[in-house]
Order: structure tokens, then C-alpha cells, then sequence
């Protein structure tokens, strides 16, 4: 790629500015030239600077770096994070952690969960039966049929995520594709059941093995990435092209690009149903992906009526049960499976929730969100993320669904001695360590109280918030969803997004582009930081006048006028 | 899921073997019936076990474990990984790591690189300054221009993987179906080029943006997944379902599942120019997947030579440069790109021979792998695993390729604040920490000498192995490929390959099925852990009689008759 005369060879590079082809010497030297090609321009003046952690300090020279210079380079980080783990409070991210002292003996092991975590392999450096051990946890406390079973298709089947929920929803939706579009399933077809021949025989036509996703304005931006990885059509794609007049929201408009959302960011149920119903009463099996905790709004999407009203729509069309035969074909080998898939990214919700409904239940707290769980038989598969409410040092989490719903994995591989069942091919075996520890530690009681400990937290925010803006008189949208974690509020200065890692989004309320920010009663936030927060609120300045809201500082981006609905991080 | 009449409430639960349902007090029991599903049947009965870890002692009821419960459960699994870790041998994984002196503190911070590396946001607690900085010491080691300057589309751009190279194998298979399928590229359009009117309006025709990949049968597993997931075609399913007749290396046989490997595990060329040259001709865009280090045999494909093959056989049928129009339409809005897309996988090879080759230019060893990096301007992506070569306590790796072959990202995220451009949400901040911490703390030099050692150390287990298969009198089927860090032979006793997590391989020669295990030698293994291996190997019943080789035990599959051919694991 690059051309010597590009090159500039004399770039001062590393912590002590040294020309860059002097940072060569001996071995390093291939046919008395450096090895490998010298900068083309200076990268520290190419990349966005961290104050804190000046790029020089660490650019990583050929001789790499002394244990003088290592050592400054390091610490200079190590501070930079500590500062801002002390203010963060703009993410459903938890951040206070002490897995050090007990687990720091695994940064020196390899753990690698290769493959299915049921099957044993020769790959032995694994925490497989760690992972287990979270999975029968998580399938007890969401109401699955546990231990896992390969024999019986109504036990759980899941895996521990490598990447966060992200990984999950692009896996649950994988599967969806496939159970949708007639590939085979990983277990044997089913004995013949007792679907009536009549309906058996329904839901069929052209677009019978062509799956239509729906997700809400309020959705993740990961499911729009995971539908365009896997070719999936959205309701927004095929409608705008094989429908374009028709849109039955509103006939004669444009399609809208996802499902709308109620003010407070579930998904709206109704609204939901008259885009199925296009689609289903046109033979196309139906994918839907509702939020459990949406990330901005920290909104709950009401599953159970969702599935309810979903399979009633298909239902009508044949699409709640129907005959799949081996190659799309006629002939007897065949299985019988739902016309749709619920997947449910309960990336926040589904790891936090449980404990507010034994809260509720407890009379610590009034209300729990609504039931998301597999005591809904209509749903297929769900994801949490394990950084979240529990809090790892990176993102992880875990993928469920039914053994019966498993798709048929590419191959088998030999050489890991394990199905190939699961998206990563290594996976990362110390977050399941990481989980174990955690749950091993934190009782369901420990977990309740810390669960109506911080809706206490998000409620006494939101009261502040709310007091400041009548003290301020100025608007400054404070907005708290049912029993959402988060409140939200007007973006203020970039100094105070930065210090608390705020993060933003603009949404439109008639018409008009507003840039909220918000902030997440996580456990590691306490009532102090909530009113250093609302003490720096409270100072001139921290808000800009109602006419200007938009800033470029501190990271957050300017407001698009055609910028993306709410959408949701850090999976 | 579960009813009441499937379950065991009864069933011993923990390390005290309580009755599941008495495993609950206070908060955790909900409406007067404990929270959640109880066990359908006993998990310790229906899970794989590990020997050294009881799964009752790490099982977690709703208690958690008290303090001594803890220690006992992690002291047990610590010792079985810490003897693991000591006799670790079949893998491409390095196991000697010291990571948790420096790097312990880590565990008690969340570093999360969500979006693009180049980018800031409010996402404060990631670790990109650190990422950039290894990225840019790789983009030099491979010879890419850098930094990374999203105005230069000869510049490299990468990110840090958060599972190993079957994530940037997903990606940059994932890249090369939108690029040679008419999706817009992220920069924008070029200015109209040098391409002569008459090559750019070739390469036309029906199929012209329906990419068609390849790839030889010593390919890691993960390749058929990402296919499979990406929903792109094979040449072997579209040989198979449009051309079923017409197989040209064997004209009325099936087509080959994979591109034909010579004897030592690289991609046969010839054979693949004859597939490519089928579907050229027919105005398919060519997807070529290369390796460089492949898993089983550590073979190194030719990649100058295949990509010069390639491009050749692409220029004759106009599939080299071609306009591509916005939208695939004809407006006068269109960039110039290449009409095939050349991926390679050096999981292993391109984090090793790099440094292999200092060594040779040193005098340090006598040959080096061939090149395989952007020194070849028609590599169009390439990744790398940490975990492999550096060696990190999970999978971690680099994607890295060309600014302008990147593809627009499915849509921005204002929240996080900078672009989607990677496959993950969340991305593991702390891998990005551990290869900066372990390229600041081992120069050129010390890679260079290590490299030489490890090439050293597989000579001679190659040579220890072929006395030994004189000495015992048996064909032992020792085989080393040229420069591979790899030696393979007969699967020994089940005992054996557990004990040194061997990996076992079956491989078809001339029609016997052949069940290999490997040994490789990364820089954790010793002269003596090899030594002792032989004398294993040298006691009577190490090796089954000719006749029978197959086992179950140790994890390791039975030998399938109609098993895949070579993979790779531990991506």
C-alpha cells in the first residue's frame, strides 16, 4: 500500500520523540531496511486526542517500551479510568466492580469455551462447567424447563455471549431465519402432531419461507446491523419496495422505518398488529424483536401482550402452527413449528427485572415491570448482558432459548469436539467465570434489595430533576418511564457530559429536534453523585438558552435533523 | 415452560446437597412458592462432568455460596486449569501468560470500545487510545499505509476483535458480499478513474452482483458458519443447484464441498483457478478466502500466488475494475472496484511469520512462510488472533483493511456517539489493553528470537517423533508442513490426548480414514515437555494396533466415516 516517497520516516514516534526509523536496531532490520512501513503522517496529529493520555505516551515503537516508560504510560491510563469510573452515570452500565483480588489468577490462563457448552471436548482449558452452572441459574430465574435436555425440545438450550447482547440478537435472529425459511432443525422432526389438516395445510403461497422483521423506533441499534448481516427484510424494506402505496398506517405516506413507540418507548401494540396483520394476511411468517429495558427511554415493551396479540394475527393465516417439510418439499418428513419468532432483547431488563418482581413481591417496592419471561410460551429466544445489571469488566451475556428451536449448526467439528452451536467460534471463557462469581456472591435476597434500591435511586432523580427544573423555570424535559432505570433530561454543557459519560440522543416532539441526555441509577451510583450532578446542574450556564441545544464538544455529536429515532447502546 | 407435574423440587441442589425448593428464604420466595423453575431432573446427572470439579460444589442456588462454599468451588477449578495450563500442547493457543500483576487492576474497571476506533464519544471508559495505537503497530508490521486517515482510501482501517479471527472472518466476509454486491462503500465515490470504457462496461450480465465464494478443505470451520449466516453462496451450492453437471475438475462427479489442498494443507492453485475461471466466465464476482497458518497442519497459503492467479483470471472476463452505479442502476453516481475480493485468514500465520521473517533476514533460521500481507495490493482484508501467536487469557484478534474498501455502516448511533463500523455492539476494551501491554513489553527483537525458538522447537519434535516411529516399528504418520509451528501423528490413547489437550483430526488417505492428533509448539512449551510426551508415547499401549484407532474417550469424537475434512479451531 504504501509508496517510499508517502513515507516520513523521520516522524517523531514513542514516549521520547524519536525519529521513527530510529526506533530500529539489530533484528529488526531486514535487508538493511526497517521492516514493515514508516508513518505517512503523524498519527498523533491524525487521531482524536485523550487530554488524560497524551497517544504519544503509548504509540507502541518497534523496541517497544521500557519499563520506565511502560510504567508512566500505564499509570497515565490507569488514572484517566479511575477518574471517570468515579462520575459515570450515562449508560445502563455497571461500574463498580471487585473481581481483582479474587479472579486476577485467571489473566494469567487461557479459558476458552470452544463450541457447545454441553458437549466435552480436548480443548480443556474451559470454563464449560462454570458456564453450566449460569446458564441453569438464568433458566430457573426466567421460568425455562432446566436442566438443559438434547432429548426434550421444551428444555432450554443457551450459551454464554462473548460480545454483549448484540451477539445475542444477531444469534436469536440467525435462528429465526432459518426456523422461518425451512431449514432443518438441529433435532429430529417431531413425531406428527395433532395439527388439524386443514390448518396444516394454510399459510402457504409464495412469500410462506420469506421472514419480515418488526422492532420498534426504540430498538437497539445492533438489529439493524444484525438484519442487514443476515439479509433479513424488514417490514419498512419489503413494504417500500414490493408495497410502496400501502403502508396501512397511513395509507399514501411512506413506510415508516420501524415500529412507532408509545411516548414512554414501548413498543405500540397496536400499531404493531396492523403491520403484522399486512404481512401475515399475505402468507409471510412473521419475526418480531421486543425490548426489555430499552436502552435510552429504559423502556419495557409489554411481551406478553405482544405474543398474544402475534399469534393471534397468525393464527387467522395459518401461521401459528404449521407443517415445514425437509427441502421446502411435499414430502412425509416433516416437523411441525410457529409461523413466527419472538425474540426478546432483555439486554438491561431481563437480568434486572426478575429481582424487582421478588422486590415487589417482598413489599420493598409498588410495581414491577411486566412478565417477559419463558412463562410466555411464545417466546422463542432472549439475551441479557451480563455488564449491565450484574457489571463485568467487559461486555458478556447470555442467549436462551428452547432445545426444540435449535437450528441445525453449519457442521460438526471435529477438532474442537463440540457442535458448532453457538455464533463465536472461541469463546470467551473468563466471562463465564466472571458471572459465576457474581451470582455466587449475590443471593436472590442481595439481588432484590439491590434492585429497589436503585428504582429508589432513579425515583429520588427524577424528583430532583424535577424540582431543579421548577427552580431553574426552564423546560428541561425531565422524563422518567415506568419503572425505567434511567431519567432523562435536557443535554446540558460538554464539560458536564464528559465528567458523567452522559450520553445523548435526539428525539423529536412535534416537529421539533430535541438532544436529551440521561443518566442510569445503576448500584454503583449513589444519592451524593446525584446531587453533585444536580449541584452542577444548578450552576449558570449548565444549560443553554431553550433556542440552542446542539453542541459538537465532549463527543456527543451534533443533532441530525434527520437523525435516527431513540435507539439504544452498549450491548 | 416447565409445568408443575414435570418437576423435582426435591432433587439435591449445591454443594450441602439441600432439596432445590429449601435452597430459598425471605425475599426469594414469591406468592408463598419459591421464584422461578425448579429442576426437571437432577443437572448432575444429566451434564457432562469434569472428574476434578464436581458440579454440585460450583452448582449456584438462590443462597449463593457462603464464603467457604467459594473457596472450595474456585480452589477445585483453579487446580484443574492450572494442571491443564501445565501440559497444554494441541492447540495454537499460547498458555504462558503474566498478565495479573500489571494488569489485575483492570478487573475492577469496565472498558467498553463501543463504535469506531478513530472515533471519541461519551463513552469514556474505553480503552481506544490504547487500540489505536495497536492498530497502527500492526498496520506498519503488514506493511499498510498509516495511520489511518478516513480521506485516504489507501490508508488501512481496523478495529480490535472481541471474539478471535471468526469475528474478523465474519467481517470481512460480510464486507466483501456488500462491496462485490452493489452496496454503497462508506466513503464517497471516487473521481470517474482510468478505467477504458470498453473493460468497464464488461462484467456485466445477470450475475454480476451475486459474489460466489471459495475457499480449500484445510479451512477453519468458522468460514462455512459466516457463510451460512451471511447467506452468501459457495461455488460448490451454486455448482451443485445450477450447474449440477458441470463440475470442471471432474467432469460429471459432484462438486468438492472446498477447494482441493495439496498434501501439505495449502489451497491447491491450479485447482482453483479452474473454479474460479467457471464462474468468472459466467460474470460471477469471486470471494476467495485465504489462510496463513491453517489450524490442523499450520499450512501457509501462497498468497501472492493466488491472488495473482485470481486477478488475472478476473481481468480476462472484465472482473478486475469495474464501475459499480449507485443503487446498481445506471446514473451517472458510481465508484470503481475490483469485481473479486481476497480475504485472509492468518489466525495464527500473520501475528508469527512476520517476526519469522526478521529471523530469516537475521540469519536465525533458514526460511520464512511467504508473504501474505498489503505488500500484495489485491489483499483486500485480513485478520489475526491474539490469543494464538502474543497469547492473551481469551480470544482477542485485529481486522484490519483498506479505508476505501470499507462498507457505509447500517446506520450512525448518535448515542454512543461514533459510527457502527464494527461487527460488535460493545467491544472488549480490555483485550485492546492486553496486546498493547504484551507489544509494549516484547520488541522485534525478542519476537524475532522467539519466532526462531518455536520454529526450532517443532523441528525437533518433528525429528524426536520420527525416532520414535522408528524406533516403535509402526507408521505413526509423523508429518510436518514446510515452516509450520505444527507437528501431526497417530492419535494416541485417550489418557494422552487429555492429558495434553491434543486435538484430534480425520483425515482421508487414499480412502482410509486417518485419525490425527497435533502438537503444537508455541512459546509455553518446553524440550522437556516434549521429551516426556515421547516417553508417554514410547509405553506399550500408547498407540492402538494398526487396525483400530478410533476412540471415544478423552473428549475426543469418534471418527466419522463421512467427517469434514481439515478445519481449524479456536478462533
Amino acid at each position: 500500500m504504501a509508496r517510499e516517497a508517502e513515507t516520513h520516516a523521520d516522524i517523531p514516534f514513542g514516549p521520547e520523540d524519536t525519529p521513527w526509523q530510529k526506533t530500529f536496531s539489530g533484528l529488526r532490520v531486514v535487508g538493511g531496511r526497517p521492516y514493515g512501513t514508516p508513518p505517512s503522517s503523524d498519527p498523533r496529529a491524525a487521531y482524536i486526542g485523550v487530554p488524560e493520555v497524551p497517544h504519544h505516551k503509548v504509540q507502541l515503537p518497534p523496541t517497544g517500551l521500557d519499563a520506565e516508560q511502560y510504567t508512566e504510560a500505564e499509570a497515565l491510563f490507569r488514572r484517566h479510568i479511575d477518574t471517570q469510573t468515579r462520575n459515570f452515570a450515562g449508560y445502563q452500565v455497571t461500574s463498580a466492580l471487585d473481581y481483582e483480588e479474587r479472579l486476577g489468577h485467571y489473566l494469567n490462563r487461557h479459558l476458552n469455551n470452544v463450541g457447545d457448552p454441553y458437549q466435552s471436548n480436548s480443548y480443556t482449558l474451559n470454563s464449560k462447567v462454570l458456564e453450566r452452572a449460569v446458564l441453569d441459574y438464568f433458566a430457573s430465574l426466567w421460568h425455562a424447563k432446566w436442566p438443559h435436555n438434547p432429548e426434550d425440545p421444551e428444555s432450554y438450550w443457551g450459551y454464554v455471549l462473548t460480545m454483549g447482547s448484540s451477539e445475542g440478537n444477531l444469534y436469536g435472529l440467525w435462528n429465526a431465519r432459518e426456523y422461518l425459511s425451512c431449514k432443518p432443525l438441529r433435532t429430529h422432526p417431531r413425531e406428527p402432531g395433532n395439527v388439524p389438516v386443514e390448518q396444516a395445510l394454510r399459510g402457504e403461497g409464495p412469500h410462506v419461507f420469506h421472514p419480515v422483521a418488526f422492532f420498534s423506533e426504540d430498538t437497539h441499534y445492533s438489529l439493524t446491523k444484525a438484519v442487514r448481516a443476515l439479509d433479513i427484510d424488514t417490514f419498512h424494506a419489503l413494504g417500500s419496495t414490493r408495497y410502496p402505496d400501502e403502508n396501512p398506517l397511513a395509507p399514501g405516506s411512506p413506510w415508516p422505518r420501524e415500529v412507532p413507540s408509545t411516548e414512554h418507548g414501548a413498543i405500540d401494540i397496536e400499531q404493531l398488529a396492523v403491520l403484522v396483520r399486512f404481512f401475515a394476511s399475505r402468507g409471510y411468517p412473521i419475526l418480531v424483536n421486543l425490548n426489555y429495558g430499552s436502552t435510552f427511554k429504559g423502556a419495557y415493551d409489554d411481551v406478553e401482550a405482544a405474543a398474544r396479540t402475534v399469534r393471534g394475527i397468525c393464527a387467522e393465516y395459518g401461521l401459528d402452527n404449521r407443517r415445514v417439510h425437509r427441502n421446502c418439499g411435499k414430502n412425509s418428513d416433516y416437523d411441525e413449528r410457529s409461523g413466527y419468532w419472538l425474540h426478546v432483547d432483555g439486554a438491561l431488563g431481563a437480568g434486572y427485572a426478575p429481582y424487582l418482581e421478588m422486590a415487589r413481591d417482598a413489599g420493598l417496592v409498588e410495581q414491577a415491570p411486566p412478565t417477559f419471561d419463558f412463562r410466555i410460551t411464545d417466546v422463542h429466544s432472549l439475551t441479557m448482558s451480563g455488564h449491565k445489571w450484574m457489571g463485568t469488566p467487559w461486555a458478556c451475556g447470555v442467549f436462551m432459548t428452547r432445545t426444540g428451536l435449535q437450528m441445525a449448526p453449519p457442521r460438526p467439528s471435529e477438532y474442537i469436539g463440540a457442535a458448532d452451536t453457538t455464533f463465536a467460534g472461541s469463546r470467551n471463557g473468563f466471562s463465564s467465570l466472571l458471572m459465576w462469581d457474581y451470582l455466587a456472591r449475590h443471593s436472590y435476597d442481595d439481588q432484590a434489595r439491590l434492585a429497589a434500591e436503585c428504582d429508589g435511586l432513579a425515583a429520588y432523580t427524577h424528583e430532583q430533576l424535577l424540582a431543579l427544573q421548577e427552580q431553574l423555570g426552564q423546560d428541561l424535559w425531565v422524563a422518567r418511564s415506568p419503572q425505567a432505570l434511567t431519567v432523562r433530561f435536557r443535554q446540558p454543557h460538554a464539560d458536564i457530559v464528559r465528567r458523567y459519560s452522559l450520553s445523548g440522543e435526539t428525539v423529536h416532539v412535534d416537529g421539533a429536534a430535541r438532544t436529551y441526555v440521561h443518566l442510569y441509577a445503576m448500584r454503583h451510583l449513589t444519592r451524593q453523585r446525584v446531587d453533585q450532578l444536580i449541584g452542577e446542574l444548578r450552576q449558570p450556564g449548565a444549560f443553554a438558552p431553550a433556542s440552542s441545544t446542539r453542541t459538537t464538544a465532549g463527543g456527543v455529536r451534533e443533532a441530525q435533523p434527520d437523525g435516527p429515532g431513540a435507539d439504544t447502546a452498549s450491548r
